[in-house]
């Protein structure tokens, strides 16, 4: 990316898009038996079966749970707390889902809280979330169960609550979906990030759980800095906290009577049953990727398929209102907005052309809007986005 | 516990030693396969094997990361950092041998960092941290594989860093050693948490990774309050922050030229291959019980083997100088003291009285210290520990 002004201002807050730094840190940690995929497989030592690998996978809502803090204390329902639990964990697996895997899976969960800020019955309502999720799977066919958690009191170390979870999944190694095999000729498929899946019971703004740092201090402002001053860190300047116009009651521009508070909290959506179809519906051959667009937003496939590929997207989803209010509110460029969020569609396939019409079906029995996107062509060095909007066209290396 | 003044100083803290709160916003969920084992065991569903069961368990530092941080300022090499991970890990794996899963483990961890106080080098040493346990263990025999990680930007919620960890082991249903079964007659083994174990290379002074909010606030002082803010919860009153009397540097009475901070951030022993051995030398039907004397020390036990076991504890371990040096610093009564940290053995298994000798050398072999430090006897109605020391006779409920 070549906007460098707002990766300062996300680092002046303590957060990075691009994570350089941690990547360094951990380089010298296997890549795993598919070294391409979109999350790192290792051999199946439970069983010592070599045709099977597990994935174990540990994510967590980042900072969303501290604007569902500060919701709540603004009067939302405690309720907005099952939504972290729902983004925890729909992180890990909708991450899984991306190499096939489809469960049985087996979570555990952490929660760091802070107890003077963060009651049991808090925990309770996170804890209660993580089996939601199961219980709408289940509803889909597919198994995921709670193995347990731990909930430690570390006011310390936390400010109000933290929420990871770790997923464990078993595949065959001959059912992996290999993101390294995106190659030229592929036709970029994008599934909708909003409207309301056929296992949601609202509409979903389309967020997920990642950039909510940015989103949060510039979408929101009305005095939370000198309310809740447990949300930020002390170390960020007070010119970049909460520094937006919005409280969290206010209408969504756009938002058909959304809240911009219940928008930026909208639950993350799983792709998981659509992707139990589509592994159903494409043929396996034809099937080359599937990437969760989250830290990285559009820009995150840069990081997948065979090198130097040229990701060409000239198609995008129509910008969503929650979308369009970041932009506003933060004065970031579209190129660094597509860079970050994703902008409308949180997964996309990578599929040779005969299988896109599976596709497009699969994801109308899910109530979910597709499109094509895009396409990948071959390049002729480093592998790049090239994303065309109406707002005119970015790379992303 | 009857002494409720220092379970006070500890939720003034944010902090608690019983998490009775956290229990009941966890009732709902389902105690397993073996509810009175010694963590949650769940059905296999990742082969669907009847014979096996699975462990996913989940753990952490705790706030012994916020001293490890305090001391790296105070110029503790950034080592220090590794024997976090290494809390980390084995307060989860310890767990997990409980239950007799020796192997092989699968490990996940997540960091949550405030960037502004934790650079990449930390990072770095963190995760090495946890593959450095695993080569250790590697050496012993035991495999235990790190599959991968998270480190999330969350300087809004997590004021230096919070290390988690989630393990993942496979067992076979008729080799869980179910704590259910610690009965009238059985004799109770300790295992020295202190001196040099086999696989260690420095003297470790015991205190495994529990109840370090109370002792890093009564053990330090020395200006670190005003120091080291980031490190404190700012909800707690000052007069319960950094209130204790030395510096990490300084040396510990009775400690052979060790510093208080060096004691305090002793890495948590793995018992993990003496836990394998006792396995080899002790026939199952002898080996009732395992338990991991973390959080709530030497009361843990009250909670597991036959309803209205009665534990007498009357030989307990010579009191290690750090525990002492706590209970000098904290004013707590030993009764407190033992119903929060191991106070000398972090580990202890029930036997039958002819297993007590293999127990012994098995320790010996593995260079732990050990001794008989008591016996189950039949109560009359709620389980309860009675621990006799020089300094008197406590009951635990």
């Amino acid at each position: 990316m070549t906007d460098q002004r707002h990766d300062a201002r996300y680092q002046a807050r303590g957060a990075s898009a691009g994570k350089s730094e941690v990547h360094a840190a951990i380089t010298a940690q296997s890549a795993g038996l598919f070294p391409g995929a979109f999350c790192k497989i290792v051999p199946d030592d439970l069983t010592g079966d070599p045709d099977h690998a597990l994935v174990v996978h540990a994510d967590g809502a980042g900072t969303k749970s501290a604007l569902a803090y500060l919701a709540w204390r603004e009067g939302f329902p405690i309720g907005v707390w099952r939504g972290i639990a729902q983004d925890s964990l729909v992180m890990n697996l909708d991450d899984c889902a991306c190499i096939g895997a489809t469960g049985p899976f087996l979570v555990s969960n952490t929660i760091g809280r802070n107890a003077r800020r963060i009651p049991g019955t808090v925990v309770a309502e996170i804890v209660a979330g993580y089996q939601a999720v199961c219980d709408v799977l289940a509803g889909e066919g597919i198994t995921c169960r709670m193995t347990g958690g731990e909930t430690a009191d570390v006011g310390d170390l936390v400010r109000t609550a933290i929420c990871d979870s770790t997923v464990v999944c078993r595949i065959r190694r001959d059912a992996v979906i290999d993101a390294s095999r995106i190659a030229p000729g592929d036709i970029l498929v994008g599934f909708s990030s909003t409207g309301r899946a056929r296992w949601e019971t609202t509409d979903n703004a389309g967020i997920g759980s990642n950039g909510l740092t940015g989103a949060r201090h510039d979408l929101f402002g009305g005095g939370y800095r000198e309310t809740y001053p447990e949300t930020a860190a002390p170390e960020t300047s007070p010119d970049l906290v909460y520094c937006g116009p919005y409280r969290v009651g206010d209408a969504l521009p756009g938002g058909g009577g959304l809240s911009v508070g219940a928008a930026a909290l909208a639950p993350t959506r799983t792709y998981l049953p659509l992707i139990a179809r589509l592994r159903d519906a494409v043929p396996a051959a034809d099937l080359h990727g599937l990437i969760h667009c989250s830290g990285g937003g559009q820009a995150k496939i840069v990081k997948f398929g065979r090198p130097g590929n040229r990701y060409i997207k000239d198609a995008p989803v129509p910008v969503p209102p929650l979308f369009a209010a970041i932009r506003e509110a933060t004065g970031m460029s579209w190129a660094e907005m597509y860079g970050t969020y994703n902008m409308g569609w949180r997964l996309e396939a990578a599929v040779a052309p005969a299988a896109v019409a599976a596709c497009l079906d699969a994801a109308a029995a899910c109530g979910i809007g597709a499109q094509v996107v895009g396409r990948v062509a071959a390049g002729a060095g480093q592998a790049e986005v090239v994303l065309t909007t109406p707002d005119g066209t970015a790379v992303y290396r």
